[in-house]
């Protein structure tokens, strides 16, 4: 079966609504790490539900429609997908309970060609419940392996964010634990790559993997503790492209450019130096 | 304000239904430091919902009535209060996800005469919330230092339970998690000791304290792995008095001696040598 591009443009992905606490708030962090050090002032008001404040990319987990590309009637090899980049815009800050509803649709499709794979671009526009007002825009590109030439339109792929050449600005060094990927993956995507060993094994990993979402929530903390203050209201865009699989246990250093209110940034793992996003762009709220 | 023996004795403890699933298993798990190595083979049946099996421990933090002492008109100076002693008797195997009910109730309080406190016993019983079917009993000694010379019944405490002369016959060391306080909290015992700092200080503590029912978790897993042969359906009692609080990350090693189904434990402290747990007892069910 293959890929029915006007198909694809109008599916009608299940909307979502999920209710979430300051436990869910710290159960996310926690799956980042922090909180590794308990006596680092940093990390308390992520965990610790009397001064709780929500890591903005949090968002990406909440009201999360699901493995609708394997669920529903599309037409894509599912088996062959692969998470190729993440972005998120919010519209205003991420409380750290409440309850949302998410609007999932596909964007748009990219045919690289027969043998070269398609890319799939969704969205999910994340609400208040009670409000209706949009709270934050998740932005998904799926790289479909298998999927290329299926006569969609063959538009280019938007060029990567180009990391500034000189010397970072600021670096910020992440420990994580072992258990990150099984706490991580407590917050929805409970995909067994990240928890069963032989499902990892047969996957072609020695062992289970830590999300790609797991890193990317780790790069924007990163970046809010460099670079923003420690106030995660102040990180309202955060761009990311996935090229490396990193393990639960790893160190990831990110490097940061600040050129006004925009971050560029990177994510490799020390233990085996594979980076692990690449061309990463932030944008921060001016300081008040 | 002092302590009425007869009011205390039939106080009115509100009961409490908590509907738990797989994920509430597999979290709980984790703040014992269960999945801290992901190729461990024995950890996975406790983390990974497509072979969850609950840890029998976990129904101290089921149905939990709160901090009723403080909260209910008891007349206990819960400012004084130490946790003393653990019990718990399984009557059924604990299944992975479900809806229970506890009911708690004070089952008798001994003086220990003016300025040497008195020990508050309560029990509550946890049932399955369909069938009513009992579940767990789960026993626990408060010992209220400032509340002694109330004039209720000068009681003998019991003994405690003698651990054998002879070495141990197995030991079993268990790593923890420099967050396990911080996920174990997530299971219901919210008190601020376990995670903030401050809070920590003012106890007179240098940094937030691990929970004793962590401490009494870890055990009972040691015990399911080392002599249960990693089966947790086969511990059905468990019983521990608490003498040291211990800090999370701190590796415990816990002694074993095997007498036909009894079994008598010790949990310590390796970093400082400081014995957390004391004259425990475990019961195993006869191998199948």
């Amino acid at each position: 079966m293959a890929i029915d591009y006007d198909k694809l443009m109008s599916l009608a992905i299940p909307e979502r609504e999920q209710a979430y606490t300051r436990k869910d708030s710290a159960l996310y962090a926690l799956g980042l790490g922090v909180g590794l050090d308990p006596m680092r002032k940093a990390d308390l008001s992520f965990v610790y539900e009397h001064e709780m404040k929500a890591l903005p990319t949090m968002a990406v987990v909440l009201a999360h429609p699901g493995f609708w590309i394997r669920d529903l009637d599309t037409g894509i090899d599912w088996v062959k997908l692969v998470h190729g980049e993440q972005g998120l815009t919010l519209h205003k800050s991420l409380p750290p309970e409440g309850r949302v509803i998410g609007r999932t649709r596909v964007t748009e499709v990219i045919d690289k060609g027969a043998g070269r794979g398609a890319l799939i671009y969704t969205e999910r526009r994340l609400s208040e419940a009670a409000t209706g007002e949009l709270l934050a825009t998740v932005r998904q590109v799926s790289f479909a392996r298998a999927d290329g030439g299926f006569g969609g339109p063959h538009r280019t792929q938007p060029a990567p964010h180009a990391l500034p050449e000189r010397s970072p600005d600021a670096i910020h060094d992440t420990s994580t634990s072992p258990q990150g990927a099984l706490i991580y993956r407590l917050s929805g995507d409970l995909n067994p790559l990240h928890a069963d060993p032989e499902t990892a094994l047969k996957a072609g990993f020695p062992r289970p993997i830590l999300h790609g979402l797991a890193t990317y929530g780790i790069a924007g903390r990163a970046i809010i503790e460099a670079m923003a203050g420690n106030e995660p209201d102040r990180l309202i865009e955060l761009d990311a492209r996935f090229t490396a699989p990193v393990f639960p246990g790893e160190t990831f250093r990110t490097e940061m450019w600040r050129d006004g209110e925009i971050i560029s940034f990177r994510t490799r793992c020390l233990e085996r130096d594979a980076v692990a996003i690449n061309n990463g762009r932030a944008v921060l709220r001016p300081e008040p």
